[in-house]
């Protein structure tokens, strides 16, 4: 049988300045630096604008930055009511597939030169934000809350969700969490993103199917089903029973291992401490709970096949967001949240790169294994033939 | 420089029975029948069973069926409202790539066997042609138009849109005109489908990105191009030097040369027949400019290159879809109302293909030709230390 390239792992398809990772040694870079000098000393809207624009801004170019990103913050009223007309129990990653697409209801769509989608992308970054918060309050029958441009993103948001400015230390952790899920090179959803912008449809358009991606279970999905597990399991003590029974059966255990890296992923290193700080704070069991899971896990897989294990993404940022008191449906729209930063700038990449070799519409072979009846096709029969 | 795959052209990513082009004896093959038997003697919804179920119904699996397409038609009054709310002059695709991804918002969008979700592929199937309709009356202040059933998926499209039931003749090229376009195998769009549909979203997100990759110029917004260009042209007498014009410049002649077929395309050669009949029946213009379009430009590309073109499949529905008087920007749109059948089959392929090899999540490698300063990464300045 031919080689079917299923699911195109190692097929390179473009080139990229936006990111990479290296899976042999844990290293993911954005436009050159480390993610882990990003997360020490960077902030969510410079990590933004490095990844926009392919260098990190000047004091001048951040404040400007910083601004715009502040005054796109508001949604349309229209927008709120049509939101308020949705299934109070709706999927909150349909809602923002469906409304991220529809920002083109409201907003010039048209995207004709690099300069101009720049400040799409700003307005999609803030109001990607602004979506999930309102739609979290729409269907809790809470009023929403207006941003406030005192704050920075991650703190405004938090403070559109719970209506209450978050203390310093839980805005640092969750900028860091959105500096760390800002981009991943060509995963599933970011190669939709691409893949949607090559026909040269618009950055709202390319977002939203980015969206439909990140809401499967196999890819942005799994941090929800990592939180699913994990109250199951319920408490420490049961932590090795549930695990080992699950690892005989087969089952996979989520948010640990990762198609890439061979070793520690550096963002769930990151989380990890990040989860182990706010539990302190909280007093919350899920940290232990989490890291007992890993080291199950690790345990379990060597010894049954000899073969290590690592946890990924999301293993640490499932309990993060559980102990931010963050609705559980809310992860994946997170994830989101961050990762629209990428998309922008991949869809950017895709349709202004300037160097060869450059992007066009992808559009691959399938291998045909249907019915064939020679080179006219099968008989038709009427309808008072058949069967 | 190593091969990049640009495009993915010629990179076969699947198995798909669905359907399959022979490029160079210009054949369409839909589950091992030629288009050309189908739009002969098919219907639409008949075409639409074989394209999910890989054969063609008896007598009674087509009444069920068309039963259950006639049922599926309504949308929600809330919905409608939510179109009300939209910019009257947003871009018809944007609407749809938005409302088709809002049905998850009234419909249970849990998808995770093959049989229901041939029943959420009848809901997508008859509500994307509602949508459309819809939009179209709401957008110019008509009041909107139930479906009707008494009418097949043809002419009640048309009947919704212009609230007046279609001539037999004007109903049996539309339904021909909707066969034709149900599906062509991995283009961009339904590979968008496919991939959402790998990571184990459901068929209302897939085809929700499936319809932003349409809107883009360089796929399912030709047919809008072409309608552009016939109408800056205008007459007959200016073809041939507006046509010229345009190739001295280097420019590509909108509706004219495809990427896979090499010869006529089918479904252009039966669309040339329609358009041909139509404009004798309403006596428009637009009939003749087109054929003229085709002639120069077949001329001319002998003249200047030596080489071959041929029309592709929006040469002649352009024209035909504007004697139909359907607003040339739901060219597209109408184009997805069709297309909208081979995604579900594909994304019902994709998530629960029962022979090897089985399809997995897409996920590409992109080669990373950014900054490097080493394996450690750039040196973080801080904001003060910058330029």
């Amino acid at each position: 049988m031919e080689t079917k390239n299923i699911g195109l792992r190692g097929i390179e398809v473009a080139d990229t300045r936006i990111s990479n990772i290296d899976g042999e040694k844990g290293k993911l870079i954005y436009r050159g630096y480390d993610i882990l000098d990003l997360t020490k000393y960077s902030s969510f809207e410079e990590t933004a604008y490095l990844l926009l624009h392919d260098e990190l801004p000047t004091k001048d170019q951040l404040e400007e930055f910083k601004t715009k990103l502040k005054e796109a913050r508001f949604i349309p009223k229209r927008m709120q009511e049509n939101m308020g007309n949705w299934r109070k129990d709706a999927d909150p990653m349909d809602m923002l597939q469906a409304f991220v697409s529809a920002l083109a209801g409201y907003y010039d769509e048209e995207f004709s030169t690099k300069e101009s989608s720049y400040d799409k992308a700003i307005n999609l970054i803030s109001k990607t934000a602004t979506i999930v918060a309102s739609w979290n309050r729409i269907r809790n029958g809470q009023k929403i809350v207006d941003p406030d441009p005192t704050l920075d993103h991650a703190a405004n948001f938090l403070y559109m969700m719970f209506d209450e400015k978050p203390d310093p230390e839980v805005e640092k952790i969750f900028d860091i969490c959105l500096i760390l899920h800002a981009d991943h090179t060509f995963n599933a959803s970011t190669f939709t993103a691409r893949q949607v912008a090559s026909t040269r449809a618009h950055m709202y358009s390319a977002a939203s199917a980015a969206i439909g991606a990140l809401s499967g279970e196999l890819h942005g999905g799994a941090n929800y089903e990592v939180m699913k597990m994990l109250l199951e399991i319920g408490s420490i003590e049961k932590v090795e029973s549930w695990i080992k029974e699950q690892m005989a059966k087969g089952e996979r255990i989520m948010g640990m291992g990762h198609a890439v890296y061979k070793t520690y992923d550096p963002r769930a290193q990151v989380l990890k401490e990040l989860s182990r700080k706010l539990a302190a704070k909280t007093g919350d069991p899920w940290f232990d709970i989490t890291e007992k899971v890993e080291k199950t896990t690790i345990a379990e897989m060597k010894r049954q096949k000899g073969r290590d294990i690592y946890p990924n993404v999301d293993l640490y940022s499932a309990s993060l967001y559980y102990m931010l008191r963050i609705p559980m449906d809310l992860n994946t729209p997170i994830f989101a949240i961050s990762r629209v930063v990428g998309w922008a700038a991949h869809i950017i990449e895709e349709k202004f790169a300037e160097a060869a070799p450059k992007p066009a519409l992808y559009r691959p072979k399938a291998s045909y294994v249907g019915k064939y009846c020679g080179p006219q096709g099968c008989e038709y029969k009427t309808l008072d033939l058949r069967k």
